[in-house]
C-alpha cells in the first residue's frame, strides 16, 4: 500500500485552489476558499442527515439533482449560513453565481459550502467583494491555503494525498477536510473535499457511500451531527485514465487507496477533536450484524462518562460495558469479553481481577484500542473517538462570545 | 396544592430506616442503608432498561415476579454489584437473606439495591458484619441518614415529603433518591425510594409508570443510562386509608401530590448533576406526538454543545436547533420558533436578530426554560437538564482513582 502524504486537494492533475481573508471571521483569518478544475469533474457527494440543513447543503443538493459535473466549490468559514431562511438560500446561490460569473462558467457548475456559527445572516457583500482576489489567487500550490481557509475551531489544517501507479500510468488522490466540534457520524460530519484525476463512472457512488461509512461516518467527537456536513469527491479525469481502463485488481486498489486517504482525513479530525488529548478506537466484534456492532460502538464512543475516563486515564471500564448496555441493542451480558489492547479485563461477563495499575499503562497512551466482543455473531465495526477534556468545555462554552 | 417538605422515607406511618458505615467506601462514609415497614407494603417498581443489569436489579425483578409485598429494602453504596457474574447474583441474594434472618422475616420479603463502581466484587463480608448494627439502628428518625447512606458522588442528600388531608384522614408520602452522574431517563435513572401509608391497589402500577415518565424519566445529566437504575414505591396502608376509600377528586389529588413529590426528587438530582451550575427546562411543543416531542427534547438536553453553551452562558442558540434536527424526528425547519423564557429568537425558521446581550440576561440565570415550537401538532414534552462544566469532567475523570 502506498503511503498517505500530506499534499492536499491540488495533488491530482488539473485542480487549483485559493484562500483569502474576506472579513467573515472576527479574527481576520482566512475565511473564503475556492477549489477549481477547468475540466468538469464528476461529483460524488453526501450531506448531513440533520433535519435542519444549511442553505449551502440545500443548494448543492438542488444542483446535483440536475447535473453530476461541476467545475468549482466555493466555501466560507465563520458563518454556517444555517437557520437563515430564504435570504440564506439566496446568499448560497449568490456565492455560486459570483464564481460562475468571475470564471466565465455556465450555470450549475459551482457548489457551495459554509461552516461556522448557526443562525446569523451571511455577510454576502463581504464575500462578493472578495471574489476577484479569490479567483486571482487560484493556483496548484494552494492546497494548504485552501485547507486553512475552511477551518473554524480546528487547531491544525487537515490534508492528505496518495498516488497510485497503475499499468496505464499514475493516478492521484488528494483531500482536505475541517471539523473539530459538532462531529458525529451520521454520514459525512464536517466539510471534506476529495479530488482525483482518475475518471470515475457514475456507479462509483455506491463505492463512495461504502467508503464514507467506514471513514467519516466512523468518527465521533461529541455526538452532535451538524447542519452543514458535507463530503464531496471530484473526479476530473485529468490523468487520462478511467477506472474502467484498469484491471479488477487495480480497481480494488483504487478503492483501497481512496479508503486509506478518507480514513486518514477522518482520523485527523478525531485527533483535532475539540480539546482532545487521546484518539481511541472502539471496536465491537462478535455481533449479529454490522449495524448492531456500529450502534454499540457509537454508544460507547459518545458516552461522556467513558470519554471523561479516557481523559482522566481512569481505568473505570465498567462504564464501557454500561454504555454498551444502554445502546438499545440486545445481547447477553454473560457472554461479554473486553480487551484494552492485549489486556483482557472481562471474560464471560465477569471481571478478571486485572489491577488498575496494569490497565493504566494502556490508558496513559495517546492512541489505543478498546475491543468489546459480544460472542453472538461474526460482524464487527470500529468507531474512532477522542476524550472529553476541560478544553472541550472551555472551547464550547466560549465559542460565540 | 400542599407544599413539598424535606422529610424523607420515614414521613409516612410505619416506615423505619437506618444507615451505617460498613467500610465499602474507601472514604469511610455511610454506605449501607435499610428501609423497613413492619406491615408488608405493596411494591411498585421500575428498573433500568440497560441491557446490562446489575445483580440487585435482577434479584428484585425475580422477587417481584413472585410477590408484590415486601417488608424491607437494603441498599449499599460504593459498589454497583454490576458485571459481577454469578458471584454477584449470590451476593445480592445474600444481602436480602441477612436482613430476613436478622429481622425474622419470611423469604422474598426484602429487596436489594446497589450503587457505585461497576465491575468489582461486592465486599459481602463487610456487609454481613454490619447487618446487626444496621438493623439495631432502625428508627423513624433516620430519613436523612438513609438518604445519605445511598449517595455516591452526590453533593447533597435528596429527600422530599408531602401530606394530603382527605375526608378519611391524612395520608403521607415520603421519598429519598440518589443520583448525580450516569443519569439519563430511559425510565428510572438512579435509586429512588418512595413511601406512603396509603393503601394502593395493584392497578395503581399504570399510574406509577405514567408518573415516572413525567418525573424521573424527564431528567438528564449526561445521557448515560446506568446498570442499576431503580425506582420503588412502597405502600404499607398504615394510615388505615385505602385509595378506593377516597372520592374521585381525592384520588386525582393523590396522583398529583405523588407527581409533585417525584418531580421534586427528580429535579433535586438534576440540580445536583455532576458539576452542574444550571438547571434548564427544555420544552418542545407543537409536535405531532408526545413521543416525538420527547425525542427532540432529549436530543437537545443531551447535546454536549448545548450543555457547554449553557455553562458558558453563551447565547449560541443555533446549537439547539441543530440538535433538534439531529434527533431523527422529521419536522419542517421553516416552521420553527424558539423562545428563551419570554424572549423569542426565531420565527418561521429564521433568526429575529435578537442581540447576544439581550439573550445573555436569560443565560445568566440559574434556572430557566427554553421552548422550541415545531408548529406541527398539539403535543408537548419537557426534559430537565443541567450544564456541562469543567467540574463534570473533573469528577468523571477522577472517579475511581
Amino acid at each position: 500500500m502506498a503511503k498517505i502524504m500530506n499534499n492536499g486537494v491540488c495533488f491530482p492533475k488539473g485542480f487549483l485552489a485559493a484562500g483569502v481573508k474576506a472579513g467573515i471571521k472576527a479574527s481576520g483569518n482566512l475565511d473564503l476558499a475556492l477549489l477549481y478544475t477547468k475540466e468538469k469533474a464528476r461529483c460524488f457527494a453526501t450531506f448531513t442527515k440533520n433535519q435542519v440543513q444549511a442553505a449551502p447543503v440545500l443548494y448543492d443538493k438542488a444542483v446535483l439533482a440536475k447535473t453530476k459535473f461541476v467545475n468549482a466549490i466555493i466555501v466560507n468559514s465563520g458563518n454556517a449560513n444555517a437557520c437563515t431562511g430564504k435570504p440564506g438560500d439566496e446568499d448560497a446561490a449568490r456565492m455560486a453565481q459570483y464564481i460562475e460569473k468571475e470564471l466565465g462558467l455556465g450555470k450549475l457548475s459551482v457548489l457551495v459550502g459554509s461552516t461556522g456559527v448557526i443562525g446569523r445572516k451571511l455577510p454576502i457583500e463581504k464575500i462578493k467583494a472578495a471574489i476577484p482576489a479569490l479567483v486571482k489567487d487560484l493556483s496548484g500550490k494552494n492546497s494548504k491555503v485552501f485547507a486553512k481557509a475552511i477551518c473554524t475551531t480546528d487547531t491544525v489544517i487537515k490534508t492528505g494525498s496518495i498516488a497510485l501507479k497503475t499499468a496505464k500510468g499514475e493516478v492521484r488522490f488528494g483531500g482536505a477536510c475541517k471539523g473539530s466540534g459538532m462531529i458525529h457520524p451520521n454520514m459525512a460530519t464536517m466539510l471534506a473535499y476529495i479530488t482525483t484525476d482518475l475518471e470515475l463512472p457514475a456507479n462509483f457512488s455506491a463505492d463512495f457511500k461504502a467508503l464514507i461509512d467506514e471513514s467519516f461516518n466512523a468518527i465521533t467527537v461529541d455526538g452532535d451531527t451538524s447542519t452543514n456536513d458535507t463530503c464531496i469527491l471530484l473526479a476530473n479525469g485529468a490523468s487520462g485514465i478511467s477506472l474502467s481502463d484498469l484491471s479488477k485488481a487495480e480497481q480494488a486498489k483504487v478503492r483501497n487507496v481512496l479508503f486509506e486517504l478518507m480514513k486518514n482525513l477522518a482520523l485527523q479530525i478525531v485527533k483535532d477533536g475539540e480539546g482532545a488529548t487521546k484518539k481511541v478506537e472502539i471496536e465491537v466484534c462478535g455481533a449479529k450484524s454490522k449495524i448492531e456492532a456500529m450502534r454499540i460502538a457509537k454508544s460507547i464512543a459518545t458516552s461522556n462518562l467513558v470519554k471523561c475516563a479516557l481523559f482522566g486515564e481512569d481505568p473505570n471500564w465498567g462504564r464501557i460495558v454500561s454504555s454498551a448496555g444502554a445502546s438499545g441493542v440486545a445481547f447477553q451480558p454473560a457472554k461479554l469479553s473486553l480487551h484494552f489492547e492485549d489486556i483482557q479485563v472481562m471474560e464471560k461477563g465477569m471481571p478478571m481481577g486485572i489491577s488498575a495499575n496494569a490497565l493504566r499503562k494502556i490508558f496513559k497512551k495517546k492512541d489505543y484500542k478498546i475491543s468489546l466482543n459480544l460472542h453472538a455473531g461474526k460482524s464487527r465495526a470500529s468507531v474512532f473517538t477522542c476524550d472529553l477534556s476541560y478544553d472541550y468545555v472551555k472551547i464550547n462554552a466560549e465559542y460565540t462570545t
